[in-house]
């Protein structure tokens, strides 16, 4: 099978999310990277490229360049993944649509709602592929969690507790730290900072697993370190539509919580949780029996669970892993339009849909806690 | 040293609550149980007072009588501890102090406002001691942490969060479950279900260790179990004064959780986390620095983590060994006030002013979720 | 029921174990103190006789007197419990026993096998109760693992893997530590030193789950302390009767580790993990199926597992309840020994047997690592 | 920079650890696959080719053809990986040496002790570069581990426990496993099963993390499930130069381990203890000081803890990652290698010395085993 051939925007040196990708991208052989513009400093763009082995005539100086000669290309990418900051998603997102090229983009989707909305009606106009690379949902044991819940074994979901919590930020941004300085700057982050940094992948994971739809949410913002323009921790009690309620605390400034990523969801049969920072395990535990320990592709785990695995039960698979199954399907989905087949329907991976409900989260957030917390509808 | 007298109002056979407080009496050897009103039972009453060696002449067919007698009798009670459902601590909590005996009484204060009003009222006319077995206080890494964050050790509190969680009230009550019974009727719990029973604990906790007053809060109560009359699911937010923001779920359909009160507080300096489940550790962690696993009385234990323990690190302590030491710091408040001496500085044991605070939070919850969950003040 | 009435040997000030005793026997509330001989040093009897309420008249000065005083006295103790160092169990033992006195004695049996034997043949002699307080045979899920071993859950028992680790004797000996001193010195330990403080206890505890009987152990003694004149890290390979194979280690010198007594038996069809520093869950494994987390009187717990438990799971019982329920099966061997009846069938308390097995797997051990770890037979 | 050429042999459809390699290989982007004899079965070998993007020119019908082709080749392969049954390490390894042409391998290095010792002098009369994949000395928490050791943090060591268990063979083997079968086929694997397979992994593991050298050792080797021929259940003791002791545990029948190497370290300063189910922390205890967990390039790690990395701490590293950086210093030392030039000193890849230092204990624990457990020197 012929590897799909990549590009990227973003992602030039100092930049963290991009060498991310470029091993997802790995890791399963399905990619190769030959075209980029990877910065927009010309000079860090061309040494970034010439690093990571893209040839300098497919190193582009700025995104509409690189958008419009790839179309052009006989070789042209078949794909382009943009890990730039959020407030510079939707231009190169729409450029490359537009020009035909299937995109995978780093979440949140957009800084502002109306970027998110370019986008959308981008993809749609365009019939191509748009991956939103929430890449928690890649982990197996999530995978099995989204269908043990969905054939029902925990029954009716009556409550989700979702956190992702940080401390990175828990003291002044250091004015030369690249990464927090855009994310605590709402140019560049847009209205929401912890809320769309972290807050998202907490709702989206919370989503994605249970598969319940949030119908209003309260939320409490807050920015506790002084000086700091965007909140630092997220306080959320979610209403979702069929009666089960949730809370989700998104925080960086939690001292003693690295990336501490962590979702429970009872339901009337039976309860799970899972915790991000140790992955391949899941307690379930039906009512009245004993806690189980499931283990990713262990005993008791499901199809879903046994999918877009590389090693057995007990060697762990890690973040990268399941980032690189967000890329595989990503490609699964890409060769399928291209060859206007039916995609495989264990392909999960979020797109657009997902990517609006986010910005609806963060938008609802910001807009609740501006006015004390009150009960706003999502979308 | 004379052991104190003790009585007790409840506690009969199938009670659950009575026979604990009796080990914890126990553990310490400062009390001997001498008198009871065990039941309203007549015949349950004085079976029960046989069982536990009560003589036949001190076991009472009703609280009323028992005051009478113990306050008249040469060698009567110096303390009563009264154990029976919420909606019945106030009467023999007024009683006892009136005849000018001391309280023990397990928690919440009452089911009502009022009722807790008239307690207070009682013990500040009476001069005699009223304490409140909020138990989980007596955990020495819960003192531990209380003396930590008083001096300072985790800088200014910025989140606290809270959990109280449990299974066992997942699905329809059985007709015959005695705790389940009152513990669902609101003419004997109170207006709040899960909210009182174990609310009132995790907020109490909260409360204890990091000295915040709570200001307000928006709570979203549900009944899940159908046809349950009180909320056996409870989500706040918390807003302290000061500026500190919290969480605090409560849950008696959470499957999976067993009896999980958890504990977890973040200051710009430091965050700590506990569990009741596993009490004998605490996690540690100053900013930027690594996690440290305090134990019991173990390395780097503090003067109010390595009191009131009976076994060196490493040999767990549990549950009763937490609630005797409420009863020890009794006997000491007690001791103190017959001997008209100031007791000594190190005893923390909950009393009327948090039993009044507990009743505020219950309240309050009821309130703000009867309004939309909006924001209510408490007191 | 009336109480039984109980003395004491040994445990006066500055002592450990015997304060823990006292707990332990006032718990279940079975055992009323009332005479001693606590001390060697007449003043310090007295005093902490004193202390803990036993009468003047009944606090003697050596436990000679006590034993003919007691036996004479109408009101006379019920059994006498021996907690004084191991060089000191025999002689006490057997004078009581020879009074007609049953006897509860502290671990390892003696300090020599000689003196063993003297308490065997006095036990034998007497007709009267023997019970040695193994104390972590008293763990509920310790009670459970016996059981579901003993019907075949696990299968054919294969592997076992005991360990018992500290640290506290790491660094020298302070000579002013008086728990430390005695059980460095080989006149009062005896010849071994880790091996008979906490590697008894370990080998106790795989014998008692497992009901396996080692025929053969290979062990490494070693003193790594300079000028320590008992081991304090202990190796042992064991080979049991019927095929299984074992290993052990006990150390007090393993820095990291508090009072880390963990198990675990691994049968052809299943097997279980358990560690007495979070006494209150056991990991229980089928053969290809998930992980199961068995909690203290929890889903799935079987009828020894919910005996002898105080409160409901998920409030941790902890070390002195489990050495509660030593002594509550002692009051009701004795009881039954009083009556001549049949002691009720689920009491499964160490006494004389497993004493002298204790003995030959120290002795065992002391004689193989002096012969370069050579295979020796117990017994 | 130039990626390497790399070819490999064994790895075709249906094994296991030919993927693993390969991945391993991508993850850094230092190696292009492009030759293989990937199966002895010439059908199988030419589909596998195709199916991992091998050229049908590059593929071949086996090692010495491909040795032979590749060695003339203007654009041959640099290095090669043997990913075969342990029988069939010797011959490739050394006809590649022989062709001038780097070897990485999988371990244990051989079936045979002459087998290991042909390779060795191979090795030696190429001059090139021979890697042994102990993967788990990759895990950057182990080369945390393995600095803080060597200067000193622990101080002297005394005691050191490896175990490394499964269960995946607890039950009679599937004669179409294909991974089972050769494992327990002694002329395929070796005189040693388990003890070869994950036995020397563990053993590695020790004396990577310590530098400590095994002097003898003793070992009780079983099979316990009927008609195995080769041990299933290993246990051994150690004695280490210098006078520290160890033990060590592996057993591919202990039912609930899935994959569960661990090792506990202890000096007469500080103890560690790391389990490689959970790779991303290790404890930490100072003597007399709170345990520490430390994070994978987390706070307190060190230069060699933080290099090899690829996401930041609290986000998951795995088996692969580890695996991956074993590839990278691979690299490094074949470039250092091909241009004269001194490797980084950082480099830490286990090769021909750990590999006859393997053999070594494989063939002393079988003769220790089969003399009844004597003591038997290594070497």
């Amino acid at each position: 099978m012929n590897k799909l051939k990549l590009g990227m925007v973003g992602g030039g040196q100092g930049a963290f999310i991009g060498a991310v990708h470029r091993i997802a991208a790995r890791i399963d052989g399905q990619f190769d990277l030959v075209a980029g513009a990877l910065s927009s400093d010309p000079v860090r763009a061309a040494t970034s490229a010439a690093e990571i082995g893209i040839a300098p005539d497919r190193s582009y100086a700025n995104f509409e360049d690189m958008a419009r000669a790839e179309a052009a290309h006989e070789n042209g990418i078949d794909v382009v993944t943009i890990v730039t900051p959020n407030h510079m998603h939707a231009d190169p997102a729409v450029a490359f649509l537009e020009a035909g090229i299937h995109v995978i983009c780093d979440k949140p989707l957009a800084h502002t709602m109306q970027d998110a909305e370019r986008i959308a009606t981008a993809a749609a106009n365009s019939g191509k592929q748009f991956i939103l690379t929430h890449n928690y949902t890649g982990y197996p044991l999530i995978r099995q969690a989204r269908e043990i819940i969905g054939r029902g074994d925990l029954g009716t979901i009556r409550v989700v507790n979702v956190e992702y919590t940080q401390d990175w930020l828990a003291e002044e941004t250091p004015a030369d730290n690249k990464q927090a300085s855009w994310r605590t700057d709402p140019a560049r982050s847009g209205a929401g900072g912890c809320v769309g940094d972290i807050g998202t992948h907490a709702f989206n994971l919370a989503s994605y697993v249970t598969g319940l739809e949030t119908d209003a949410l309260s939320a409490d913002l807050d920015a506790f370190v002084p000086g700091r323009r965007v909140d630092d921790n997220v306080h959320v009690m979610l209403r979702f539509r069929g009666g089960a309620k949730g809370m989700l605390w998104a925080s960086q400034v939690a001292v003693g919580h690295e990336n501490d990523l962590r979702l429970r969801v009872h339901g009337d049969k039976a309860g799970i949780e899972w915790a991000q920072e140790n992955p391949n395990q899941m307690s379930f535990t039906k009512f009245g029996k004993p806690k189980q320990i499931l283990t990713r592709a262990g005993a008791g785990s499901t199809p879903d669970g046994q999918r877009n695995i590389r090693v057995p039960p007990g060697h762990p698979e890690g973040y990268l892993e399941g980032f690189a199954t967000i890329y595989s399907e990503a490609a699964t989905l890409i060769r399928a339009a291209d060859h206007r087949s039916v995609p495989d329907p264990s392909v999960h991976t979020p797109g657009i849909v997902e990517g609006i409900r986010g910005m609806q989260f963060i938008t609802a957030c910001v807009a609740s806690s501006k006015n004390n917390a009150a009960w706003t509808k999502l979308g």
